[in-house]
């Protein structure tokens, strides 16, 4: 069984280690367009690490994943230097990240005043190389809202794509 | 590193099996909570099925995700009976439905008026037992789109839960 994971993931030339062997399998049923003879290959999209959702209530929206749903759902984690409280809930190789603004300048303040239940914020997707993709996305004409990477709330570097360039979703790109 | 792998998921108790081990390592930093003294454990919650966006112009969304981002993007797939055109972007063990209304009673042409550039319109969890699933939420107050489940855009059974009950967010819940 290793094997033949080993190989699916060769034939697939699947860029990241921890894709699952059914993930592989249903790779296999996708028509693969040309894309690797547009796409930049100095970066890969990897997963996405999590989808951000804003709430009015922490402890509440906490409580549903937890105690409704049944999820595993952290501690909350206050994060000053980027404006939010946060508790993640655990699913799968992904995470959703329960979002509440903190201090004065949360990034988040505004977003809830328009949607004063909360609601979703952004997704955050995994790349192999930001630097690499900075470079490609700029020269592909894609708005970024900073002018190169900054560190996220994870540590890690991370550049956020201008939603009027991704059909009115805010996109966050992470180098895993 | 097999067994390894065996013994961690007996520890932690995962309900599913194509987690990967690095999933069950991250788990095992969380503070986990006295959830399974409140959570109706005759069903448990997986991994995140996908998360659906609406787009204005799905070959436009396509492109993007596939010519700029890389991302192993599937055909167009109309699904008359759904009110929906979909599009599949993989990622990881969850993918990004890009969805664009098909036929006059598309469900996503309201959301879409309302979101002329597009938006996240919901995310969807999987569970292991929906009918046990919608009992225990029935139990909880928590309010649902339909009275029992329906037959959802991959033939499987899913059930909506009302966003005023789930912070702002659309949550779907579909059995695996």
């Amino acid at each position: 069984m290793r094997q033949l994971n080993a190989i699916l993931r060769h034939i697939l030339h699947l860029p990241f280690k921890n894709l699952t062997l059914n993930a592989c399998m249903q790779m296999q049923q996708f028509h693969c367009s040309t894309s690797h003879l547009k796409h930049n290959k100095l970066w890969n999209l990897g997963k996405i690490n999590h989808i951000a959702l804003v709430t009015p209530d922490l402890d509440k929206s906490a409580a549903l994943y937890r105690d409704v749903l049944g999820g595993r759902v952290s501690n909350k984690q206050p994060l000053p230097e980027h404006g939010v409280t946060t508790v993640f809930v655990e699913l799968g190789d992904t995470k959703i990240e329960l979002l509440h603004p903190l201090g004065e300048k949360s990034p988040i303040q505004s977003f809830l005043e328009r949607n004063k239940s909360g609601g979703m914020h952004h997704i955050c997707i995994e790349v192999d190389n930001i630097h690499e993709a900075i470079k490609d996305l700029k020269a592909k004409n894609i708005r970024l809202l900073s002018e190169g990477p900054r560190t996220g709330a994870h540590g890690k570097p991370v550049i956020f794509l201008h939603p009027k360039d991704c059909d009115g979703v805010l996109v966050e790109l992470e180098e895993a």
